[in-house]
Protein backbone atom coordinates (compact mmCIF):
# COMPACT_ATOMS: atom_id res chain seq x y z
CA UNK A 1 0.00 0.00 0.00
CA UNK A 2 1.36 3.37 -1.03
CA UNK A 3 -0.13 6.80 0.26
CA UNK A 4 0.51 9.51 -1.62
CA UNK A 5 -0.76 13.18 -2.46
CA UNK A 6 -1.78 14.13 -6.35
CA UNK A 7 -2.34 18.11 -7.32
CA UNK A 8 -0.68 21.24 -7.76
CA UNK A 9 2.11 22.44 -4.71
CA UNK A 10 -0.24 23.85 -2.02
CA UNK A 11 -3.43 22.24 -3.33
CA UNK A 12 -2.69 18.35 -3.47
CA UNK A 13 -5.15 15.62 -2.23
CA UNK A 14 -4.82 12.89 -0.88
CA UNK A 15 -5.02 9.04 -2.90
CA UNK A 16 -3.89 5.62 -1.71
CA UNK A 17 -2.60 3.09 -4.24
CA UNK A 18 -3.54 -0.75 -3.03
CA UNK A 19 -0.37 -3.63 -4.26
CA UNK A 20 -0.95 -4.30 -7.67
CA UNK A 21 -3.48 -2.30 -8.20
CA UNK A 22 -5.05 1.44 -8.61
CA UNK A 23 -5.68 4.40 -7.53
CA UNK A 24 -7.78 4.97 -4.82
CA UNK A 25 -9.49 8.69 -3.58
CA UNK A 26 -8.76 9.07 -0.16
CA UNK A 27 -10.31 12.04 0.54
CA UNK A 28 -13.83 10.01 1.90
CA UNK A 29 -11.74 9.54 4.86
CA UNK A 30 -9.11 12.71 5.44
CA UNK A 31 -8.53 16.13 3.55
CA UNK A 32 -4.78 15.18 3.68
CA UNK A 33 -2.03 12.73 4.76
CA UNK A 34 -0.62 15.14 8.37
CA UNK A 35 0.24 14.87 11.53
CA UNK A 36 -3.34 14.57 12.52
CA UNK A 37 -3.95 12.19 10.06
CA UNK A 38 -1.14 9.36 11.10
CA UNK A 39 -1.24 10.10 14.65
CA UNK A 40 -5.35 8.96 14.49
CA UNK A 41 -4.07 5.38 13.35
CA UNK A 42 -5.25 6.47 9.40
CA UNK A 43 -2.60 4.35 7.91
CA UNK A 44 -4.90 1.30 9.33
CA UNK A 45 -7.72 2.92 8.83
CA UNK A 46 -7.11 3.87 4.73
CA UNK A 47 -6.10 -0.45 4.96
CA UNK A 48 -9.79 -1.13 6.47
CA UNK A 49 -11.39 1.05 3.84
CA UNK A 50 -9.22 -0.14 1.13
CA UNK A 51 -10.29 -3.96 1.78
CA UNK A 52 -13.87 -2.80 2.24
CA UNK A 53 -14.24 -1.26 -1.04
CA UNK A 54 -15.10 2.28 0.76
CA UNK A 55 -12.87 4.39 -1.63
CA UNK A 56 -13.72 5.34 -4.53
CA UNK A 57 -11.16 4.68 -7.56
CA UNK A 58 -9.44 7.48 -8.93
CA UNK A 59 -7.27 8.48 -12.30
CA UNK A 60 -4.33 10.48 -11.74
CA UNK A 61 -3.58 11.00 -14.84
CA UNK A 62 -1.69 13.97 -15.94
CA UNK A 63 -1.92 14.89 -11.96
CA UNK A 64 1.71 16.24 -10.47
CA UNK A 65 2.93 14.24 -7.98
CA UNK A 66 3.58 16.12 -4.01
CA UNK A 67 5.37 14.72 -1.28
CA UNK A 68 3.46 12.01 0.13
CA UNK A 69 3.01 14.49 3.20
CA UNK A 70 1.54 17.59 4.09
CA UNK A 71 4.52 20.05 5.46
CA UNK A 72 6.23 18.56 8.18
CA UNK A 73 5.79 20.26 11.47
CA UNK A 74 10.01 19.84 11.55
CA UNK A 75 12.82 18.43 9.09
CA UNK A 76 15.67 16.78 11.24
CA UNK A 77 18.49 15.54 9.42
CA UNK A 78 21.40 12.98 10.71
CA UNK A 79 24.61 14.10 9.40
CA UNK A 80 27.82 11.68 8.09
CA UNK A 81 25.86 8.00 9.24
CA UNK A 82 26.80 6.18 6.43
CA UNK A 83 30.64 4.89 7.06
CA UNK A 84 31.76 5.04 3.61
CA UNK A 85 30.44 8.52 3.32
CA UNK A 86 31.74 9.46 6.58
CA UNK A 87 35.41 8.38 5.15
CA UNK A 88 35.00 9.80 1.68
CA UNK A 89 34.39 13.36 3.57
CA UNK A 90 37.32 13.09 5.46
CA UNK A 91 35.63 13.46 8.90
CA UNK A 92 35.82 10.49 11.52
CA UNK A 93 32.83 7.92 12.28
CA UNK A 94 30.79 10.27 14.71
CA UNK A 95 30.71 8.80 18.10
CA UNK A 96 27.37 9.59 18.78
CA UNK A 97 24.30 10.88 15.84
CA UNK A 98 25.11 14.72 14.06
CA UNK A 99 22.42 16.35 14.15
CA UNK A 100 20.57 19.63 11.94
CA UNK A 101 17.29 21.00 10.32
CA UNK A 102 16.36 21.84 7.51
CA UNK A 103 13.35 23.94 6.97
CA UNK A 104 10.17 22.32 6.68
CA UNK A 105 8.99 24.55 3.52
CA UNK A 106 11.55 23.17 0.90
CA UNK A 107 9.89 19.78 1.33
CA UNK A 108 8.57 19.73 -2.35
CA UNK A 109 7.25 16.89 -4.70
CA UNK A 110 9.66 13.78 -5.64
CA UNK A 111 9.88 15.37 -9.30
CA UNK A 112 9.88 19.24 -8.53
CA UNK A 113 13.32 20.67 -10.08
CA UNK A 114 16.12 21.01 -7.89
CA UNK A 115 16.78 25.02 -7.61
CA UNK A 116 20.07 25.86 -7.93
CA UNK A 117 20.33 29.01 -5.59
CA UNK A 118 22.15 32.11 -7.43
CA UNK A 119 25.49 32.04 -7.52
CA UNK A 120 25.76 28.55 -5.94
CA UNK A 121 28.62 26.66 -7.86
CA UNK A 122 28.28 23.65 -5.33
CA UNK A 123 24.95 22.35 -5.08
CA UNK A 124 24.91 18.44 -4.28
CA UNK A 125 22.81 15.40 -4.14
CA UNK A 126 21.73 13.13 -1.10
CA UNK A 127 19.95 10.06 -1.93
CA UNK A 128 18.25 9.05 2.19
CA UNK A 129 16.18 6.92 3.57
CA UNK A 130 12.88 9.90 5.00
CA UNK A 131 11.20 8.28 8.16
CA UNK A 132 7.90 10.14 9.30
CA UNK A 133 6.77 9.55 12.62
CA UNK A 134 3.32 8.25 13.40
CA UNK A 135 3.30 8.66 17.42
CA UNK A 136 4.59 11.16 19.29
CA UNK A 137 8.28 10.25 20.86
CA UNK A 138 9.64 12.09 23.79
CA UNK A 139 12.26 10.71 26.01
CA UNK A 140 11.74 7.10 24.98
CA UNK A 141 13.48 4.25 27.19
CA UNK A 142 15.33 2.66 24.29
CA UNK A 143 15.76 1.84 20.38
CA UNK A 144 14.03 -1.06 21.01
CA UNK A 145 10.58 0.67 21.20
CA UNK A 146 11.52 3.40 18.77
CA UNK A 147 10.18 1.83 15.04
CA UNK A 148 6.86 1.83 17.62
CA UNK A 149 6.71 5.53 16.54
CA UNK A 150 7.20 5.39 12.65
CA UNK A 151 4.53 5.89 10.37
CA UNK A 152 6.63 5.04 7.46
CA UNK A 153 9.33 5.75 4.85
CA UNK A 154 9.95 7.74 1.91
CA UNK A 155 12.31 8.87 -0.52
CA UNK A 156 14.15 11.78 -0.03
CA UNK A 157 16.39 13.84 -1.48
CA UNK A 158 18.96 16.08 0.74
CA UNK A 159 20.26 18.72 -1.31
CA UNK A 160 22.83 20.34 -0.25
CA UNK A 161 24.73 23.42 -1.02
CA UNK A 162 28.40 22.50 0.15
CA UNK A 163 30.28 25.84 -0.22
CA UNK A 164 27.08 27.62 2.06
CA UNK A 165 27.07 24.28 4.41
CA UNK A 166 31.00 24.80 5.06
CA UNK A 167 33.03 27.38 3.71
CA UNK A 168 30.69 30.70 4.62
CA UNK A 169 30.90 30.43 8.28
CA UNK A 170 28.72 29.01 10.57
CA UNK A 171 26.74 26.19 10.62
CA UNK A 172 25.70 23.24 8.28
CA UNK A 173 22.24 25.01 8.25
CA UNK A 174 22.85 27.85 5.84
CA UNK A 175 23.45 25.37 2.89
CA UNK A 176 20.56 22.79 3.66
CA UNK A 177 17.68 24.84 3.01
CA UNK A 178 17.64 26.38 -0.05
CA UNK A 179 14.15 26.35 -2.32
CA UNK A 180 13.36 23.18 -3.09
CA UNK A 181 15.87 21.52 -1.44
CA UNK A 182 14.22 18.25 -0.22
CA UNK A 183 12.65 16.62 -2.90
CA UNK A 184 10.25 13.94 -0.91
CA UNK A 185 8.25 10.46 -2.07
CA UNK A 186 6.73 9.45 -4.33
CA UNK A 187 5.07 7.39 -1.75
CA UNK A 188 4.62 6.73 2.09
CA UNK A 189 5.11 3.12 2.54
CA UNK A 190 3.52 2.07 5.56
CA UNK A 191 6.65 0.81 8.50
CA UNK A 192 5.06 -2.71 8.79
CA UNK A 193 5.08 -3.02 4.98
CA UNK A 194 8.62 -2.17 4.72
CA UNK A 195 9.43 -4.45 7.70
CA UNK A 196 13.13 -3.93 8.54
CA UNK A 197 14.63 -0.70 7.41
CA UNK A 198 18.25 -2.01 7.44
CA UNK A 199 18.60 -3.96 4.47
CA UNK A 200 17.30 -1.43 1.64
CA UNK A 201 19.61 -0.56 -1.53
CA UNK A 202 19.05 2.79 -2.56
CA UNK A 203 21.09 4.47 -5.26
CA UNK A 204 21.09 7.74 -7.38
CA UNK A 205 22.42 8.52 -10.56
CA UNK A 206 22.96 11.93 -12.54
CA UNK A 207 22.62 12.18 -16.25
CA UNK A 208 22.02 8.13 -16.27
CA UNK A 209 25.49 7.35 -14.35
CA UNK A 210 25.40 6.06 -11.20
CA UNK A 211 26.84 7.98 -8.31
CA UNK A 212 25.51 6.51 -5.39
CA UNK A 213 24.32 2.77 -4.38
CA UNK A 214 24.44 1.46 -0.73
CA UNK A 215 22.51 0.12 1.54
CA UNK A 216 20.92 1.10 4.88
CA UNK A 217 23.04 -1.82 6.39
CA UNK A 218 25.75 0.48 6.11
CA UNK A 219 24.34 3.01 8.63
CA UNK A 220 26.23 4.01 11.47
CA UNK A 221 23.54 4.50 13.91
CA UNK A 222 20.29 2.71 12.84
CA UNK A 223 16.54 4.15 12.41
CA UNK A 224 15.36 2.83 15.90
CA UNK A 225 18.48 4.25 17.33
CA UNK A 226 18.04 7.57 15.43
CA UNK A 227 14.19 8.11 16.62
CA UNK A 228 15.53 6.99 19.85
CA UNK A 229 18.66 9.27 20.43
CA UNK A 230 16.55 12.08 18.87
CA UNK A 231 13.88 11.77 21.54
CA UNK A 232 16.04 12.91 23.99
CA UNK A 233 16.92 16.54 22.41
CA UNK A 234 12.76 16.88 21.30
CA UNK A 235 9.84 16.00 20.72
CA UNK A 236 9.51 14.18 17.92
CA UNK A 237 5.81 14.69 16.32
CA UNK A 238 2.98 13.02 14.00
CA UNK A 239 3.92 14.32 10.59
CA UNK A 240 7.81 15.24 11.55
CA UNK A 241 10.42 13.96 8.71
CA UNK A 242 13.70 12.66 9.64
CA UNK A 243 16.39 12.14 7.16
CA UNK A 244 18.96 9.41 7.95
CA UNK A 245 21.92 10.07 6.53
CA UNK A 246 23.42 9.20 3.06
CA UNK A 247 25.54 6.87 1.81
CA UNK A 248 29.21 7.59 -0.47
CA UNK A 249 29.13 8.55 -3.46
CA UNK A 250 28.19 12.52 -3.65
CA UNK A 251 29.83 14.95 -4.95
CA UNK A 252 31.82 16.51 -2.26
CA UNK A 253 33.86 12.97 -2.21
CA UNK A 254 34.69 12.86 -5.64
CA UNK A 255 38.25 14.48 -6.82
CA UNK A 256 38.77 17.70 -7.92
CA UNK A 257 36.96 19.51 -9.91
CA UNK A 258 33.87 17.69 -8.32
CA UNK A 259 30.82 17.12 -10.48
CA UNK A 260 28.11 19.90 -8.67
CA UNK A 261 25.21 20.04 -10.51
CA UNK A 262 24.88 22.49 -13.17
CA UNK A 263 21.18 23.50 -15.23
CA UNK A 264 19.94 20.98 -17.31
CA UNK A 265 21.11 17.76 -14.97
CA UNK A 266 18.69 14.97 -14.36
CA UNK A 267 18.94 13.18 -10.71
CA UNK A 268 17.73 9.94 -10.32
CA UNK A 269 17.04 8.39 -6.98
CA UNK A 270 15.75 5.30 -5.67
CA UNK A 271 15.25 2.85 -2.61
CA UNK A 272 13.52 -0.77 -2.45
CA UNK A 273 10.48 -0.32 -2.08
CA UNK A 274 9.79 2.92 -1.94
CA UNK A 275 10.04 4.21 -5.23
CA UNK A 276 11.60 6.58 -7.91
CA UNK A 277 12.19 10.41 -8.03
CA UNK A 278 13.20 12.12 -11.29
CA UNK A 279 14.37 15.79 -11.09
CA UNK A 280 15.91 18.45 -13.62
CA UNK A 281 18.17 21.15 -12.34
CA UNK A 282 17.06 24.26 -12.87
CA UNK A 283 18.54 27.89 -11.90
CA UNK A 284 16.62 29.37 -9.07
CA UNK B 1 -1.13 48.35 18.90
CA UNK B 2 -0.72 44.62 19.98
CA UNK B 3 -1.58 41.56 18.58
CA UNK B 4 -1.66 38.51 20.77
CA UNK B 5 -3.34 34.93 21.22
CA UNK B 6 -5.01 34.02 24.47
CA UNK B 7 -5.91 30.44 25.38
CA UNK B 8 -4.57 27.19 25.79
CA UNK B 9 -1.29 25.48 24.22
CA UNK B 10 -3.10 24.93 20.82
CA UNK B 11 -6.30 26.24 21.21
CA UNK B 12 -5.28 29.92 21.65
CA UNK B 13 -7.80 32.98 19.69
CA UNK B 14 -6.48 36.03 18.17
CA UNK B 15 -7.00 39.38 20.18
CA UNK B 16 -5.60 43.00 19.72
CA UNK B 17 -5.01 45.64 22.16
CA UNK B 18 -5.17 49.02 21.25
CA UNK B 19 -2.54 51.99 22.58
CA UNK B 20 -3.21 52.24 26.06
CA UNK B 21 -6.84 51.22 25.36
CA UNK B 22 -8.97 47.78 26.14
CA UNK B 23 -8.49 43.72 24.66
CA UNK B 24 -10.62 43.41 21.55
CA UNK B 25 -11.51 40.04 19.98
CA UNK B 26 -9.77 39.75 16.38
CA UNK B 27 -11.63 36.70 15.54
CA UNK B 28 -13.93 38.65 13.13
CA UNK B 29 -11.06 39.27 10.85
CA UNK B 30 -8.93 36.21 11.48
CA UNK B 31 -9.29 32.87 13.06
CA UNK B 32 -5.35 32.71 14.00
CA UNK B 33 -2.59 35.47 13.68
CA UNK B 34 -0.93 33.23 10.55
CA UNK B 35 1.24 33.73 7.63
CA UNK B 36 -2.24 33.73 5.42
CA UNK B 37 -3.19 36.74 7.72
CA UNK B 38 -0.11 38.61 7.69
CA UNK B 39 0.12 38.56 3.99
CA UNK B 40 -3.21 39.63 3.60
CA UNK B 41 -2.59 43.17 4.49
CA UNK B 42 -4.04 41.87 8.29
CA UNK B 43 -2.23 44.54 9.98
CA UNK B 44 -3.60 47.17 8.01
CA UNK B 45 -6.88 45.52 8.53
CA UNK B 46 -6.94 44.88 11.82
CA UNK B 47 -6.57 49.01 12.62
CA UNK B 48 -8.90 49.73 10.17
CA UNK B 49 -11.20 47.69 12.06
CA UNK B 50 -10.26 48.75 15.28
CA UNK B 51 -10.60 52.68 14.43
CA UNK B 52 -14.37 51.81 13.10
CA UNK B 53 -14.93 50.20 16.58
CA UNK B 54 -15.72 46.64 14.11
CA UNK B 55 -13.74 44.43 17.14
CA UNK B 56 -15.64 43.56 20.05
CA UNK B 57 -14.40 44.26 23.28
CA UNK B 58 -13.27 41.13 24.75
CA UNK B 59 -11.90 39.77 28.46
CA UNK B 60 -9.15 38.28 28.03
CA UNK B 61 -8.85 37.68 32.35
CA UNK B 62 -7.48 34.47 33.75
CA UNK B 63 -6.70 33.05 30.17
CA UNK B 64 -2.81 31.74 29.63
CA UNK B 65 -1.17 34.00 27.11
CA UNK B 66 0.16 32.15 23.81
CA UNK B 67 2.86 32.95 21.61
CA UNK B 68 1.26 35.74 19.45
CA UNK B 69 2.04 34.18 16.59
CA UNK B 70 0.68 30.82 14.98
CA UNK B 71 3.13 28.17 14.59
CA UNK B 72 5.80 29.51 11.94
CA UNK B 73 6.91 27.87 9.04
CA UNK B 74 10.51 27.78 10.06
CA UNK B 75 12.70 29.61 12.71
CA UNK B 76 15.55 30.79 11.83
CA UNK B 77 18.40 32.13 14.30
CA UNK B 78 21.17 34.23 13.44
CA UNK B 79 24.55 33.71 15.96
CA UNK B 80 27.06 35.43 17.41
CA UNK B 81 24.96 38.68 16.32
CA UNK B 82 25.99 41.23 19.33
CA UNK B 83 29.82 42.20 19.54
CA UNK B 84 30.00 42.33 23.15
CA UNK B 85 28.38 38.42 23.15
CA UNK B 86 30.66 37.12 20.32
CA UNK B 87 33.36 38.41 22.79
CA UNK B 88 32.25 36.81 26.10
CA UNK B 89 31.73 33.29 24.00
CA UNK B 90 35.62 33.61 23.39
CA UNK B 91 34.68 33.52 19.32
CA UNK B 92 35.96 35.82 16.64
CA UNK B 93 32.95 38.27 15.42
CA UNK B 94 31.34 36.72 12.01
CA UNK B 95 32.34 38.15 9.07
CA UNK B 96 29.18 37.30 7.94
CA UNK B 97 25.81 35.74 9.84
CA UNK B 98 25.70 32.80 11.25
CA UNK B 99 22.68 31.03 10.56
CA UNK B 100 21.23 27.30 12.63
CA UNK B 101 17.29 26.76 12.87
CA UNK B 102 15.22 25.71 15.78
CA UNK B 103 12.50 23.51 15.43
CA UNK B 104 9.03 25.30 14.94
CA UNK B 105 6.94 23.57 17.53
CA UNK B 106 9.45 24.77 19.73
CA UNK B 107 7.81 27.89 19.98
CA UNK B 108 5.75 28.38 22.94
CA UNK B 109 4.01 31.38 24.99
CA UNK B 110 5.50 33.90 26.61
CA UNK B 111 5.05 33.17 30.69
CA UNK B 112 5.26 28.99 29.77
CA UNK B 113 7.59 27.10 32.02
CA UNK B 114 11.03 26.60 30.64
CA UNK B 115 11.61 22.82 30.53
CA UNK B 116 14.74 21.33 31.96
CA UNK B 117 16.23 18.41 29.26
CA UNK B 118 16.01 15.27 31.04
CA UNK B 119 19.98 15.01 32.23
CA UNK B 120 20.30 18.48 31.14
CA UNK B 121 23.24 20.78 33.17
CA UNK B 122 23.77 23.69 30.59
CA UNK B 123 20.48 25.04 29.84
CA UNK B 124 20.65 28.88 28.94
CA UNK B 125 18.98 32.00 28.41
CA UNK B 126 19.33 34.26 25.52
CA UNK B 127 16.87 37.43 25.03
CA UNK B 128 16.23 38.42 21.40
CA UNK B 129 14.60 40.21 19.55
CA UNK B 130 12.18 38.44 17.08
CA UNK B 131 11.40 39.23 13.82
CA UNK B 132 8.03 38.33 12.20
CA UNK B 133 8.32 37.88 8.60
CA UNK B 134 5.31 39.43 6.76
CA UNK B 135 5.65 39.51 2.99
CA UNK B 136 7.75 36.80 1.22
CA UNK B 137 11.65 37.73 0.94
CA UNK B 138 13.39 35.62 -1.67
CA UNK B 139 16.62 37.46 -3.19
CA UNK B 140 16.38 40.67 -1.95
CA UNK B 141 18.26 43.15 -4.31
CA UNK B 142 19.58 44.93 -0.75
CA UNK B 143 18.94 45.57 3.12
CA UNK B 144 16.98 48.74 1.88
CA UNK B 145 13.91 46.87 0.90
CA UNK B 146 14.19 43.99 3.31
CA UNK B 147 11.92 45.89 6.49
CA UNK B 148 9.08 46.07 4.03
CA UNK B 149 9.37 42.64 4.44
CA UNK B 150 9.12 42.62 8.47
CA UNK B 151 5.27 42.39 9.83
CA UNK B 152 6.15 43.30 13.54
CA UNK B 153 8.57 42.50 16.39
CA UNK B 154 8.09 40.34 19.51
CA UNK B 155 10.69 39.38 22.42
CA UNK B 156 12.08 36.01 22.24
CA UNK B 157 14.03 33.69 24.55
CA UNK B 158 16.32 31.08 22.48
CA UNK B 159 16.63 28.63 25.37
CA UNK B 160 19.91 26.60 24.90
CA UNK B 161 21.60 23.87 26.25
CA UNK B 162 25.02 24.72 25.81
CA UNK B 163 26.56 20.76 25.90
CA UNK B 164 24.42 19.40 23.48
CA UNK B 165 24.91 22.26 21.36
CA UNK B 166 28.47 22.25 22.01
CA UNK B 167 29.98 19.68 23.25
CA UNK B 168 27.75 16.53 21.44
CA UNK B 169 29.16 15.67 18.32
CA UNK B 170 27.80 18.00 15.67
CA UNK B 171 26.06 21.19 14.85
CA UNK B 172 24.53 23.60 17.43
CA UNK B 173 21.28 22.61 16.88
CA UNK B 174 21.37 19.58 18.86
CA UNK B 175 21.03 22.05 22.09
CA UNK B 176 18.39 24.63 20.58
CA UNK B 177 15.33 22.53 20.03
CA UNK B 178 14.09 21.00 23.55
CA UNK B 179 10.72 20.82 24.11
CA UNK B 180 9.48 24.63 25.14
CA UNK B 181 12.86 26.37 24.05
CA UNK B 182 11.38 29.38 22.60
CA UNK B 183 8.88 31.61 24.93
CA UNK B 184 8.04 33.98 22.13
CA UNK B 185 5.79 37.10 22.63
CA UNK B 186 3.64 38.52 24.74
CA UNK B 187 2.87 40.27 21.71
CA UNK B 188 3.44 41.44 17.95
CA UNK B 189 3.90 45.06 17.77
CA UNK B 190 3.34 46.24 14.13
CA UNK B 191 6.74 47.09 12.25
CA UNK B 192 5.61 50.58 11.76
CA UNK B 193 4.48 51.31 15.41
CA UNK B 194 8.09 50.18 16.48
CA UNK B 195 10.20 51.88 13.85
CA UNK B 196 13.88 51.79 14.17
CA UNK B 197 14.74 48.22 15.23
CA UNK B 198 18.26 49.32 16.07
CA UNK B 199 17.75 51.74 18.88
CA UNK B 200 15.85 48.85 21.53
CA UNK B 201 16.95 48.25 24.75
CA UNK B 202 16.58 45.00 26.14
CA UNK B 203 16.59 42.93 28.86
CA UNK B 204 17.05 40.02 30.90
CA UNK B 205 17.07 38.96 34.79
CA UNK B 206 17.43 35.81 36.66
CA UNK B 207 15.99 35.30 39.93
CA UNK B 208 15.56 38.98 40.24
CA UNK B 209 19.33 39.74 39.04
CA UNK B 210 19.97 41.27 35.91
CA UNK B 211 21.80 39.17 33.45
CA UNK B 212 21.70 41.12 30.02
CA UNK B 213 21.56 44.59 29.60
CA UNK B 214 21.85 45.78 26.27
CA UNK B 215 20.69 47.34 23.04
CA UNK B 216 20.24 46.75 19.68
CA UNK B 217 22.61 48.93 18.20
CA UNK B 218 25.13 46.53 19.78
CA UNK B 219 24.44 43.83 16.90
CA UNK B 220 26.89 43.41 14.25
CA UNK B 221 24.53 42.56 11.17
CA UNK B 222 21.33 44.60 11.71
CA UNK B 223 17.85 43.72 11.07
CA UNK B 224 17.48 44.99 7.82
CA UNK B 225 20.81 43.19 6.63
CA UNK B 226 20.00 39.71 8.40
CA UNK B 227 16.65 39.93 6.08
CA UNK B 228 18.43 40.84 2.85
CA UNK B 229 20.93 37.96 3.63
CA UNK B 230 18.54 35.24 4.69
CA UNK B 231 17.00 35.81 1.38
CA UNK B 232 19.88 34.66 -0.62
CA UNK B 233 19.87 31.52 1.05
CA UNK B 234 15.87 30.37 1.68
CA UNK B 235 12.92 31.76 1.09
CA UNK B 236 11.34 33.89 4.32
CA UNK B 237 7.35 33.15 4.21
CA UNK B 238 4.83 35.40 5.99
CA UNK B 239 5.07 33.83 9.50
CA UNK B 240 8.58 32.64 9.82
CA UNK B 241 10.36 33.65 12.65
CA UNK B 242 13.64 34.91 12.94
CA UNK B 243 15.73 35.16 16.04
CA UNK B 244 18.73 37.77 15.93
CA UNK B 245 21.10 37.10 18.23
CA UNK B 246 21.32 37.54 22.17
CA UNK B 247 23.67 40.38 23.60
CA UNK B 248 25.73 39.73 26.27
CA UNK B 249 25.19 37.92 29.57
CA UNK B 250 24.34 34.75 29.31
CA UNK B 251 25.91 31.47 31.88
CA UNK B 252 27.61 30.35 29.40
CA UNK B 253 29.80 33.76 29.09
CA UNK B 254 30.16 34.14 33.10
CA UNK B 255 33.11 33.00 35.06
CA UNK B 256 33.27 29.04 36.08
CA UNK B 257 31.36 27.85 38.19
CA UNK B 258 28.47 28.92 35.02
CA UNK B 259 25.12 29.97 36.56
CA UNK B 260 23.11 27.63 34.16
CA UNK B 261 19.29 27.57 34.63
CA UNK B 262 18.07 25.12 37.77
CA UNK B 263 14.90 24.24 38.74
CA UNK B 264 12.55 26.72 40.48
CA UNK B 265 14.24 29.65 38.78
CA UNK B 266 12.56 32.73 37.37
CA UNK B 267 13.74 34.17 34.41
CA UNK B 268 12.46 37.41 33.18
CA UNK B 269 12.76 39.40 29.45
CA UNK B 270 11.69 42.90 28.27
CA UNK B 271 12.24 44.63 25.30
CA UNK B 272 11.49 48.45 24.98
CA UNK B 273 8.12 48.70 23.43
CA UNK B 274 7.68 44.69 22.92
CA UNK B 275 6.48 43.74 26.45
CA UNK B 276 7.73 41.42 29.34
CA UNK B 277 7.94 38.03 29.88
CA UNK B 278 8.11 35.42 32.83
CA UNK B 279 9.36 32.11 33.17
CA UNK B 280 9.53 29.17 35.88
CA UNK B 281 12.37 26.69 35.10
CA UNK B 282 10.81 23.04 35.44
CA UNK B 283 12.35 19.83 34.94
CA UNK B 284 11.14 18.36 31.10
Amino acid sequence: MQLLRLGEPGAERPYVRADGGGLHDLSPLTTDIDGTFLADDGIARTRAALAAGELPAADGTGLRTGPPIAQPGKVVCIGLNYRRHAEETGGAIPEEPVVFMKAPDVVVGPNDPILLPRGSTHTDWEVELGVVIGRTARYLDGPEAALDHVAGYAVSNDVSEREYQLHRGGQWDKGKSCENFNPLGPWLVPADEVGDPQVLGLRLSVNGARKQDSSTADMIFTVAYCVYYLSQFMVLRPGDLINTGTPEGVALGQPRPRPYLREGDVVELEIDRLGTQRQRVEQG
